[in-house]
């Protein structure tokens, strides 16, 4: 209770590489009772949320899954390929969506043009239907990339134990070697099932989207792309305040369990004196500063995201007044201030899905370091 | 491993009523190693994702952290009028926002009204300050109540357990009682911190959106409120087969896990006989089980959001090509077409957001069932 939440130890994107450190960490997540409150997974969501990567923490972790996982990956070029493919497709409706927006707009529906309106909407059907049966394929190719690079990487981590030395047995746990097929390949496992679906596919629509918003006015998206200081460094200002206030709250509820707990076990001695009133007080005390520093870490746990929330519409804010200016002056057509707000709100919605990729990612470098000891 | 995963039972909203079930699920989770797949987070969320929940799970859910909280909430009635006005601010504002596109777009850039824009644009940047100075001042209220609430929940069962007869301390495991103060309270907690912001808050603006929706146009409503049969009833028809997949992974992992330990236990005898080659054969058909099921849970997990996404995506092709023929022939302007499309998105997304939140809910009511014995 007096280290900080495991979540934090594993997210920070150091690999535990001190053996001990390590059991002492699964020794300290396997205590009976009391549980700690970062057992419930909500709570460690909220821990996730609140760690701050760097770039080269990031960077490392994908570079790491990249690294170990290229090897097995190479041996499915075709289903690699075919997954590729898919992809593409796929990043490419995202941009024919907004734009046929655009087309809609300015030629059909402003010119009441039925035979283009028409033509439109057939290209956006067609389009479409083909994405979502293309989306169908290649994620049953996916799910089979995935399951046979885990399986790859699983026949090679046993064949490595079976050629180690007889003495490395006697030297190590055996719940040291089990542990890399069971808790570091999930973690791996995790990474690679969603690393299409959750990682490249909002990468690529990200990609897409700057350009698209490139081609339609570029000195517009000049000032969208102001979008990535205020959500990449944000964060990092208020994250190390808001860290400190959790950790302050799970000291506090600590302590209280600390009083239930002596009460508890005290129960006889408080009943034969009646020291009720008495042990209620100190409860009282304990409990009114865990409700303090709770209010304020979650306060400021809300406002790490509000601060993102709120720039980002502010800066919405300042793309849409100069764009319906210049739609105004006859710069831009209307098609184009529209498609242009709405590949705005595309990349603000991938650059959060790829956030939330990160500790993914950053967790499945750890476990690779693990099982490459 | 031969039971259903935790976060399943957990989920399904049946409180463990049994004792001795609870604790032999505890016993299961402290189980120092093997660890089971499924101690890992993103693991749990991917379970999570699966289980289908039914509409009076959800409502049950809800009713009883209400009739838990609705006494304690009651002393704090100024707080909680803040956290409303904050609350209706927001959603206020939110549509405000698309509403002044529909104004931009019919008044100011179609008719090029410099005097219109500059009044849009002084209503919208006037709107997004205030509510962005609201939205911090509702947190901090937000965050106070949610911290007095759980703790005035906490002082209620010390108390409670402080009026106990002694004869219960000796029956009952000093463990039992401190649970009630750690793991249920820190799910209780969860539920209460988040809740204005991810169950009232979407829930209003998805209210204020089918409201916009309605008042747009009412018949084009109609056919894009078809996404609530889509994306509530949807899921469950693949989520038990999904479900059963991944279920039947979990038993060949851990059948894998067999074959390694034992091999690991008996590594002087393989080394001694020179068996590696035949303990690979028998590791590799375990393997092989595992990458078949593997592929086939991820598909089916896949599926089960992508039938949602795929189904979405055509229901919005269809309001997308009334609502565009509609504004071809003059019966709805371009402004009231695009703020549609926009009001659209915006249901979507909140009851997604909605969506998330019902886990959170069924948890905090099995843990203030606990609490309640």
């Amino acid at each position: 209770m007096a280290t900080t939440p495991d979540t934090d130890k594993a997210g920070s994107g150091k690999p535990l590489d001190d053996e001990a450190a390590r059991l002492a960490a699964t020794a300290q997540a396997d205590m009976p009772l009391p549980p700690e409150p970062d057992d419930i997974d909500d709570e460690d969501d909220d821990d996730e949320d609140l760690v701050a990567y760097t770039a080269s923490e990031a960077a490392g972790a994908f570079a790491t899954l990249w690294r170990f996982t290229w090897p097995h990956l190479r041996n499915y070029k075709t289903w690699l390929s075919f997954v590729a493919i898919g992809l593409f497709i796929e990043t490419l409706f995202n941009v024919i969506m907004p734009l046929s927006l655009k087309f809609l707009i300015d030629d059909a529906l402003g010119e009441e043009d039925f035979q283009a309106l028409y033509t439109i909407l057939g290209v956006l059907a067609a389009a479409g239907i083909i994405t979502s049966i293309v989306a169908v394929w290649y994620e049953r190719w996916d799910a089979r990339l995935a399951a046979a690079v885990i399986s790859d990487v699983r026949s090679r981590l046993f064949e490595h134990v079976q050629n180690l030395p007889a003495a490395f047995f006697g030297r190590t746990k055996r719940g040291e070697i089990l542990s890399r097929f069971s808790v570091d390949m999930a973690g791996y496992e995790s990474s690679v099932k969603h690393f299409a679906n959750s990682a490249m596919l909002p990468f690529l629509e990200l990609i897409a989207g700057i350009g698209l918003m490139i081609w339609l006015n570029w000195q517009l998206a000049a000032v969208a792309l102001l979008i990535f200081p205020i959500t990449l460094i944000g964060p990092r200002i208020l994250t190390p305040k808001a860290v400190q206030a959790n950790y302050e709250q799970k000291v506090n509820e600590s302590a209280i369990l600390g009083v239930v707990q002596e009460n508890v076990a005290a129960q006889m001695v408080v009943k034969a004196f009646g020291l009720q009133r008495k042990a209620f007080g100190w409860f009282s005390f304990r409990n009114n500063a865990a409700r303090r520093s709770m209010a304020d870490a979650t306060f400021l746990s809300t406002m790490v995201e509000r601060t993102v929330t709120v720039s980002v519409l502010l800066l919405h804010l300042i793309v849409l007044a100069i764009g319906a200016y210049l739609a105004t002056i006859g710069k831009i057509s209307i098609g184009t201030f529209v498609t242009f707000e709405s590949a705005f709100w595309e990349i603000t919605y991938n650059i959060a899905h790829l956030m939330h990729f990160i500790p993914v990612a950053i967790q499945a470098a750890a476990a690779m370091r693990h099982m490459e000891e």
